[in-house]
């Protein structure tokens, strides 16, 4: 996200509406994946000219036109001509840093939103934008890049029993939606593992490391925050806006996202409490630490820097020092010393310090 | 409930209202117990199949169908047919990680949300997800395991005489509900004894674990305010909906529980506001005794360090040191000695160090 | 209100509007006062039997019903019966854990809420519940214990021209609320003092004891906006409810109370920021002391540490030390010593540690 | 204001709408000035019997009756009864601590809010109560004591081409209660030269001072806050609530007095967070002074301590120690620790501690 | 935004509307430039004469008068006269202090916000104030200076092909604010930079620079806010308020900037989270630096005052002390000394000091 905004202050001075592709160039070339189907039929296509599936929109099956990279301005311009897209609607299509929201025209429901996956070996959660086109008949929905997210919904979709075949267009949205934030529960059960980790590493070490888990932990929750909080205002409004497309009977399919959404998001919030809790556990046995070390310390002063004083008094040349003398003194001594560190032990075992 | 959200994350793919018992399996074999009662009588059941309680739908009677365990998958989708419960409501009850809800149908209302009692051994608030569904004359509550919570409600419905007989199954819904909501007082009460022992822990011991315990209550008291929460939403919904299954009359008996909720929400706030005053007093605490501790090292270092300079000085070996010659040497330097001890005596005292 | 609770787990399992007096006891017997009156006539009146004050009811002048003592629940309940009271209600009354509401019912409304007072000697808020029923022409208060607390209004109802004796039974509760929450005021005054000596304390000493009032204070505020905030809820219904029973030109009254209410939280609130500010200085005055410990031990060892070393050098025992052989050696070795403390005081100075 | 509140407390048991002065005595007599206008002529009288003002009432001009002073109970009474005031109004009048608020009534309506100052030796802000009453064509106002703040306003009005002589009594509140706004801006302006001040002093020095310095000021915020923040809700009454005594046209006029209060109110907020991150900057300073003793004292101590032990040894008195004997002993030992030194210098240097 | 407030008390007393420059006087001439167009014309112009362009006010092509410099308030009050636009409104457009909102009037609609800019050499965001008067077929902004941040959508008025030159004055004002709104997004990129370095510099270096770059950006972000919040409820007013000089198809021009207004929100909230997290982190750092100082002394003084001590011992010069007889007395004991050291390795290096 933090990439593509700094392109953003690069679009200043250009025309709303103008396409440019703002954001990382993720595919080589632009794939577009045509499942056209009714309870009856189904026809799978990957097309080389954008103008071959312009034919589906007048079929009464139900068409889904998947687009896998965004950097086509070109392809994507045709698109928005031929479905009568706003102008505005296609530049937030291809700028990756679009805000969660669906907007309402009259022949179409404009759907955008954040796909999260989990990236294992930078230990980042990647951040994908998904355009939806929700039409009476027809779902266009774009991607970033290819990925297998969406391989179990096409494998439903071509079993001819399943309930997905029975339904429009507005049914199959809400599959999309439902894919994408199944897999926001993976990247939660990522972040309570490693909840469950710190928890751990708190007791065992204490180095560093510990801090800047917990720190990326936390903006982690921040980021993932960010990504889902809009989700909730953008079923909401298709629960509450009675839009046309969406059928009443599937309303109950949004509201299961909703459902689904509130408990990410107060997932997360717990999260941040706990996040919250095991810095103050860091920063407590930092300073447990700190008083173990300066108890060291003083117990090593207090007990050694008297006694060295009484050695530097014997040690001293006085002509006259009657105690040098003695028979037993240095015995004598010796017993002090020992009498000394008696009382002190027992005086810091009193203050509890050992 | 961390524990089932991981294989939350295990159902990605799936198409929705595909039923899979997520969750820890807490029984062994899934019991159903009827009672069955009007004003003049009643009729007690444990059935071993299914289907034998289907008989009561069309009795005038209140029914009562409880089931214990949630992993008998056919059980609850023949149940799920048989009263015409919507998928993805069977879904959400073999689902422990649903979130509290209450969903209204045309012929009946579904309310999911936590049952919550205290495990000793564990120190643990252990958290089972109840399932109800009001219908006009039956009410079918899911549990995860057998418990005895429910056991004075019964022993309530076998006496003839108790207001219970003469009302229906909206009532009975309220009252189960209820005896759930009094039980969450039991672990308020837990935590309060909890935050009183605390309380004066802080005062005797000053150890680690009285942090540990801080940070337990503290995690057990988001845990508790997580689900107890959305229950103030659903009884709101009882009270505002206007559903047609509810009584007028009964409703200032969801009012009451609507008040215990917002009472428990206030205790659990307060206490949230008492815990991390502890962990402010603990804070300090451990403070103080730092400084109890560099008091300690610094009065012995400024005591003696400066004496042992002085015995340096005199255990030097130069050939010309006149003091040394001097008859009354050594015993002068004791004065000395003395006398600086009591002056830095005198500093520490009005420095208010001793 | 802690030890309440304790004891409303105990309930668990009973059915609801079982009445239970919860709460401690703080009477021996129940005493029943009835003060009678119109705008020409007035009777006071201390009934033994209960059914004594039912003949009240049908006549038009103004009743209060006061009752001293929850524990007598034969009489509550007769009560209940007469006046047609719900037993939850009921419940409520003798509940002295309720959380303060209004209920409104066709012949009289319910209001609960909390007394407090000040007990200098435990240094604590005590918390008394009061309820009152409010009819057409009867005011029914229920009190914890006999008080002082409503004296000065039963002076001012026996002042025929009082405005009291003209109006109805609304403006007798007005009264009554107003004069509990004139007390809430004393409690702030209180507070208000406690503040200002902390304010002083913190100048002066340090102590431990200055950490605890700081604590203690916090709590006291932490608790008396728990009893008050529901207020404002409670009259804020009043004003927008359009109870019948209340006439439209006694609102103003309740807006005056309203008022009252919302300064004394605005208060509560400005208190907690100056009690978290007090919090801070404490901080910040252990954390100074700290470092004036630091800089006397630091300046100590810094200054003698090296001279010990430079006494150490010339005790040392070699065959061949030509310094030891110098005439003015001994002096000369002083003339060091001093240059070095002059040249570390010097250092010390520029860093501002003395 | 926390002087009328100990006051407030003295009030309880009181009828409501006693008249009893509560607040500091401001005044030695009560002044009433009165200025009585239309587009043509003016009148400007100081009248000593209330009553001479009473005949102002029935002209159709617009009569300001100023009156000084609140402990006149008996004037005050008078005013009241002759125009018609409710006994609480009188009475919020005449009580200092009054929480700023509107109120209509049929013939007029009551406004009371802060007049701020700033009082520049005792370092704290001034709080006045000024109370409005706006009739059809007269506005009274009572103010604590006599001041000069109205002077400029008088003038505008004494200026027969002004604006204000065309307009209404209500034009003339708005011109009282922009007047106060105004001055509010000053105590702004004080406050920002103190965090100026305070954000310079953080630089050079680090005293008690500033840290109570910081604290004086996050103190004034929170009376600033208290004072300014119920004014918004006052002026959106006026806006919102369509009184008849507002004429439409002049509503801009008190819109723009809102934009002010939300202004000054941001204004709050910002300053409290910029107070807060001094008092972060003034603690890092603190702790980095620390930082700074600390690494002096290890400093020194690590480089001598070690030191002191080798001089220690060869201060023994062993009977056969060789080195003690070599011709270069005592210079070789020099060269021991001269190359100590400079090994720890090297230490010290590459941890950055020099 | 400091600056101006001062003089803002200095207005203290003038009558409302009364036009004074408030604020710094950035350019010493004030110049208007007019551009006029419509679908098929367009014509430019630098006027000397203010009324130079009043001549097309009544032309049906849309022209754009735009001001530079607000000190001429002579120019500005004729076209407050010619356009008849509110005093307050002119007061607002000449005080650079004022608060960003919207105002509809019956021929005209008024705005007013904050044009932000980086000012790389000062490390400052600059602030300046952009009013707009929006009337059918004109519309006047206010700048306080002149800037190059409109000369692209200069030209794209100038390309006849551009869609602004189809539409109205209405998409010309958002056409402005668009351009403003993009130029907030470089600010959010420079401190997303700055957020990055200070990740960095977190790493390496931990000089009070550090710290104060933090709190510069802390502030930074806090003006930001202050700054962008206002136009949030600016916009939503357009959308909601059905103005009628706003076209209905234009409403998603609106839409699109208030949906990177909100963006831009959760921008700044999510850097000021950022940024509090740095914060901790560098005290965490100056922590872990103190105790690695602790330690150093620690270890340090543990290891060489006992053994001091021991020197000290037999630097002594009692007559009889055995050990000093002994002829391998001297080596036995650097046996003694090697071992102690290796208990204390053994030590240190158990707690994981070392």
């Amino acid at each position: 996200m933090m990439k593509t905004k700094r392109k953003m202050s690069e679009k200043i001075g250009l025309s709303p509406g103008t396409l440019v592709h703002v954001g990382q160039r993720k595919e080589e070339t632009t794939r577009v994946r045509i499942i056209d189907y009714d309870q009856d039929s189904i026809r799978e296509e990957d097309v080389t000219r954008i103008e071959d599936c312009f034919l589906f929109k007048d079929k009464p099956s139900v068409t889904w036109i998947n687009i896998d990279g965004l950097h086509d301005i070109d392809l994507i311009g045709k698109i928005g001509t031929y479905f009568d897209v706003h102008p505005l609607i296609l530049e937030d299509i291809v700028h990756t840093g679009t805000r969660p929201k669906i907007e309402a025209f009259d022949t179409h429901i404009f759907i955008v939103f954040k796909m999260l996956s989990f990236d294992k070996d930078k230990d980042e959660i990647v951040n994908e934008q998904l355009s939806i086109i929700l039409g009476s008949n027809f779902v266009i929905s774009f991607q970033e890049r290819q990925g297998t997210v969406f391989n179990p919904l096409r494998e439903r979709i071509r079993n001819a029993k399943n309930r997905i075949r029975k339904k429009h267009s507005d049914y199959l949205t809400y599959a999309i939606i439902d894919t994408v934030v199944d897999n926001y529960f993976a990247i939660l059960d990522n972040m309570e593992e490693k909840l469950e980790q710190l928890d751990e590493m708190l007791f065992t070490s204490m180095s560093k490391d510990t801090f800047h888990s917990i720190n990326k932990l936390k903006r982690k929750l921040i980021a993932l925050r960010r990504a889902v909080s809009p989700l909730r205002e953008l079923i909401t409004a298709v629960q509450d806006k009675d839009f046309e497309l969406v059928e009443e009977t599937n309303l109950i399919f949004f509201k299961d996202i909703h459902d689904h959404v509130i408990q990410i998001l107060e997932s997360i919030d717990t999260y941040r409490e706990l996040v919250s809790g095991l810095h103050d556990i860091f920063l407590t046995n930092v300073n447990t630490r700190m008083n173990e070390i300066m108890k060291t310390l003083t117990i090593t002063a207090t007990i050694f820097i008297p006694l060295t004083f009484i050695a530097g008094i014997y040690g001293m040349n006085f002509k006259y020092m009657p105690e040098l003398e003695w028979r037993w003194g240095y015995f004598g001594l010796w017993g002090v010393i020992v009498g000394l560190v008696g009382i002190m032990f027992y005086f810091f075992k009193k203050k509890d310090w050992l």
